[in-house]
């Protein structure tokens, strides 16, 4: 259910959430109850419900939200300026660093895991979040042909569906095997694998 | 806790492990209990018992072993002879298939998630796993080096790494968002880039 907030209602609004975020960062979603959120984030059994009238499910979905944006905040200035190899590059040890850190603890997927991949509220917010982070992608990858740094006959589209795919599936190996070397040598794979000339 | 059986054991066990496979397979994880699974592989209790002393989380176990087995099977003929360019491709294809047919329903990962992937049990299997599919994915590479079909410089294992978590990536993807182009595209790239000329 959307609703317009008042600035003042958006401002709790969004301190709720990150206060849910981080408590669910720290506990894991499974340990993590409405009374929890209250305390942590300093609100009223009325005050919760005011903003999220269907309870945890709702809160949970808003989290997943703001997670998600999480997951292209991380990766910024860097991601946001693909224009160069050596920014891919810069991008490339970003989103290594990023995921080293992180290790088991991805968030999103402890959250949508919860929810449901098959929840369609669910299937918006991963969906939605892919196509950004593929558009931002495919904006350096035609920027990379554009400037003539790699061959005229890469498809974009293509390339980074192939580039997110690697970073994806880097993370879950990476989350599943505790190794980070999946996700060094895909990435390393994939970016040179675009520079390499085409027959 | 790994016991000696007779072969009667042996089959019986893998009898309550498949029955229980089938079910957790239609009704998902969370709805399936142990009378249910009794129920499907008509075992007593105290069978059950016997074979899984530890109860649900035991026989659950042992299911994701063999969900793990069933990924390296689902891929069989093809990814065991990965020796010429063609192979490859069959096998690319066998991927896709597979995985389409599947969508969402990924048993193991509905097993794991369940079982909590920082779970050591469960982290073995999935380590156990991935090391045997990066294995076959390593000999193929190197036929086609020895063979002479992809470049002398080609690193076998980073090779099948990025091969492997292109397969990952895009079946995560897929899970996630229902499109198959992650997949499709993903493989693509992985195995075009191994034939790239090397500069």
């Amino acid at each position: 259910m959307e609703r317009v907030l008042t600035a003042k209602g958006a401002a709790t609004r969004q301190r709720i959430v990150e206060g849910a975020a981080q408590l669910i960062r720290v506990e894991g979603v499974q340990n993590v109850g409405l009374d929890d959120i209250r305390g942590a984030s300093s609100t009223s059994k009325s005050q919760l419900f005011h903003y999220f009238p269907d309870g945890k499910a709702d809160l949970m979905l808003a989290v997943a939200q703001y997670e998600a944006g999480q997951v292209i905040a991380d990766q910024m200035p860097q991601l946001g300026d693909l224009t160069t190899w050596r920014k891919w590059q810069a991008w490339r040890r970003r989103v290594i660093q990023v995921y080293d850190a992180q290790r088991q603890a991805c968030a999103l997927s402890a959250l949508t895991a919860q929810l449901g991949t098959a929840n369609p509220a669910t299937r918006d917010i991963v969906n939605a979040l892919t196509d950004e982070w593929h558009a931002y992608l495919a904006v350096g990858v035609r920027a990379l042909k554009e400037s003539g740094e790699i061959d005229a006959r890469v498809d974009v589209a293509k390339s980074a569906s192939a580039i997110l795919a690697a970073v994806t599936g880097g993370a879950t190996l990476l989350q599943s095997t505790d190794r980070l070397s999946y996700l060094e040598d895909a990435l390393t794979e994939a970016l040179d694998g675009l520079r390499r000339p085409r027959r």
